[in-house]
């Protein structure tokens, strides 16, 4: 997109993540939003859980699909995940606070492609993905 | 595993899927468990919509993940997601409830592959998944 | 696309599989094509075999590719691949033929999404793919 | 695996590489092997266009799957892959040498996780992509 539709993306992006229902729900943060990149920070509860006592992978790849919905849209708003393939790496507790970064390795008229790296609170990986938007 | 082996993981699932804290946070339900096979129920809810008034991309995964990991363990317990992926075909609308199927195409001694569908009350199809499980 | 668009694609596949470079290198052969469906056949040689023996995981990538490639383009020509993702579930032969079977599970304007099946002459399956194409 | 395996590993894949079938038939050279890290080359050839008259997909998965092989091997040793993704991000022209980097994410006891990059003889970026291994 021409730079200046990327600044009208970011800045309705922003007021946008104020009042994103699943964001409050989940409880992840925006706390950054430049073209092509999108950090997102996600404190995990005790109810995060699955039956093994570890973190759901569901509650990992949501902060991980978070952070590729504003990366992917900060540079083709409007657009939408058509896959998405992600690696758990290491474990996360029930404790840590993650954080996922979002970059846009290619953005096409139709398609565009991103990578997300989550980390704890200590830096460690806890996963990688990789995803495909569609402008619609 | 053995026969016997894979009625007591089953059993043991389907004790623990009663009070699985990410279960309840998230509203799931497991339905059928079988060996190889599981069936989860979801209600979407408001909650769940992004910035776009789409159902959050996480949340489709989340009852995926949910029917992998207890697919995936009725036949190799206890098991381990390390790797997902996922296309998302059709939208969900916010008022939907989700019905997600897994069904274990190898189980093997350290590793083992699985399949998953994601349809909505109508049988639309709005997702289908793979992922690979390791022993732990 | 429309009907006639898909009768007029399906033809010009059918000629240009005559005498494309990388099918004939490889001996693969567009068996069936009919709209949002492929079916191609490789035998593999001795030359397939990599240092444990085993057929090269990317052979048997090349022969779903080759169906995906078909049956994407079958219902959207001209489109590439964005992105391909397989599990390999049994080990192939060297003396195996192979049969990969791509089906279209959603095309729309933009992208669309298959699915690939690859089996030995046996029926035994070998492998499942799936891939995101875009419209070029 | 302790460092005494991990160098016996290595030389024993260093020997082997020297008369690997696949790598002899499709023109991929090892150049560089160390733990975790593998580094592959391939002068693509006219025989590997598609109908389209780009590179096959296949082609580009073969460099990059040979490269996966060869690093995940280095750590785990033997190891075969059991899931692989890849994005493709730039188009490779049939005059362009194609160099595939993998490096080792992760190695435990009964699988990894690996990425893999393949780039041109100018340093663009053709493709990324992610596997899983599994110890036999």
């Amino acid at each position: 997109m021409p730079a200046k539709e990327v600044t009208e993306s970011i800045a309705t992006l922003k007021t946008a993540s104020k009042n994103e229902p699943i964001a409050k729900f989940l409880g992840m943060k925006l706390v950054e939003l430049k073209p092509g990149y999108a950090k997102i920070t996600m404190k995990l509860k005790p109810e995060y859980q699955n039956f093994n006592g570890y973190v759901f992978g569901g509650v990992i790849v949501a902060v991980a699909d978070h952070a590729f919905a504003y990366g992917s849209n900060s540079v083709a708003y409007p657009s939408v995940a058509t896959q998405f393939n992600i690696n758990f790496i290491n474990a996360a507790g029930p404790e840590d606070t993650l954080t996922a970064e979002c970059n846009v390795l290619r953005s096409g008229k139709r398609a565009g492609v991103s990578e997300i790296t989550v980390k704890n609170q200590t830096g460690k990986l806890i996963a990688k993905a990789t995803g495909v938007t569609v402008r619609v």
